[in-house]
C-alpha cells in the first residue's frame, strides 16, 4: 500500500514534489505545506455539518491528529503546536479526515466535545454572516451567537 | 448600520486594526487579510454541508462575491481573480456567508450549479479519505470520487 511518512516533511532535506498527477489521483498522502509549514484545515461538525472553525497544521499536529484520533492544530500567533481542548475539555474526536485535490488542506468531520469550539464561547466560530450593503460596503449580523459556555471559566490560555 | 469600505484593503495606507473585541464581538466587517492579501474561503454546498472546496479571496474577490452573490476567488498559482464557474459554467451561488472570530475567513453555503465543483471532475475536491497506516504513516483512500464530469470536455483552463 502506499504510503508516506509525515516525520519527513519535518527534514531540511525537502521531498521530491510529485507529479500534479500523483497528488491528484493517487492515493499516497504528500501533504503540501506552505512556505511556513502548514496546510489548512476545515473542521466541520459531524453530526451537523456546521463548519466549526478553519486552522493550520504543521506536519507535526497533522501526525499526532491522524495517530491520535483527536484534532491537534499548529497556532501562527503562538508559533506552538496545541491540542483542541487541552485547557477547555472541548476535545474533538475526528471522525473521518479527508484531504483536497492538490493536498494543501484537510478536512476533518469532528464529534465536537463539550459545549462549543470557539474560544468567545460559542459552538462554531462562524457566529456572524456578511451582509451586502452599498457597493463596496458589508455589515455583519449575528447568527447562531448565543454563547454555549462561559469562556472567562473554561480557559487557562486561547484554544 | 456600521460599515467598512472592502476597497480600502487595497489601498497602500494600511487601516488602523481594531480592538480585538470589535474585532470579534462587533458588527462591523473589518476582513484581516494576511500578507499576501487574502483570506481563506471555505465553500459548503448548501444543501448537504459537504466542504466543496478550500480557496482564497482577495478584498477585490470578496467585494465581487459580496456584491454579485456569485463566488469569486484569487488564484495563488496564477495571480488573477477568477470568477468560479466562468469557462465551465459551474458558478456558486452564495445562499449565505459566514465570517469567524478573528475576520480571517469565511465560509459561503454554496448551491453549486453544473455537475461539481472541482477541476478534477468530482462534485467536491475532497475525495479522498487520510487513513492511518503505521506510526508516521498515513495513506488515502477514494470517497465519493466518481467524476461527475469531464473535465476535459468542461474546462478551458483551470477553475
Amino acid at each position: 500500500m502506499a504510503a508516506t511518512s509525515l516525520a519527513m516533511a519535518d527534514n531540511v532535506e525537502p521531498m521530491p514534489t510529485p507529479p500534479q498527477s500523483d497528488i491528484e489521483e493517487g492515493l499516497v498522502f504528500t501533504p503540501k505545506f506552505d512556505k511556513d509549514g502548514l496546510v489548512t484545515c476545515v473542521a466541520t461538525d459531524a453530526a451537523t455539518g456546521d463548519v466549526l472553525m478553519v486552522a493550520h497544521m504543521n506536519a507535526q499536529a497533522l501526525a499526532k491528529t491522524i495517530e491520535t484520533g483527536e484534532a491537534w492544530y499548529f497556532s501562527r500567533s503562538r508559533r506552538a503546536l496545541w491540542k483542541k481542548g487541552e485547557s477547555s475539555g472541548h476535545v474533538q474526536r475526528v471522525v473521518e479526515m479527508r484531504v483536497d485535490c492538490d493536498q494543501d488542506a484537510v478536512w476533518i468531520k469532528v464529534v465536537q466535545h463539550g459545549a462549543g469550539a470557539c474560544h468567545t464561547g460559542r459552538r462554531s466560530c462562524f457566529y456572524r454572516a456578511v451582509k451586502s450593503g452599498k457597493p463596496g460596503e458589508a455589515t455583519l449580523e449575528f447568527r447562531d451567537a448565543d454563547k454555549a459556555f462561559d469562556p472567562k471559566a473554561v480557559y487557562t490560555q486561547s484554544d
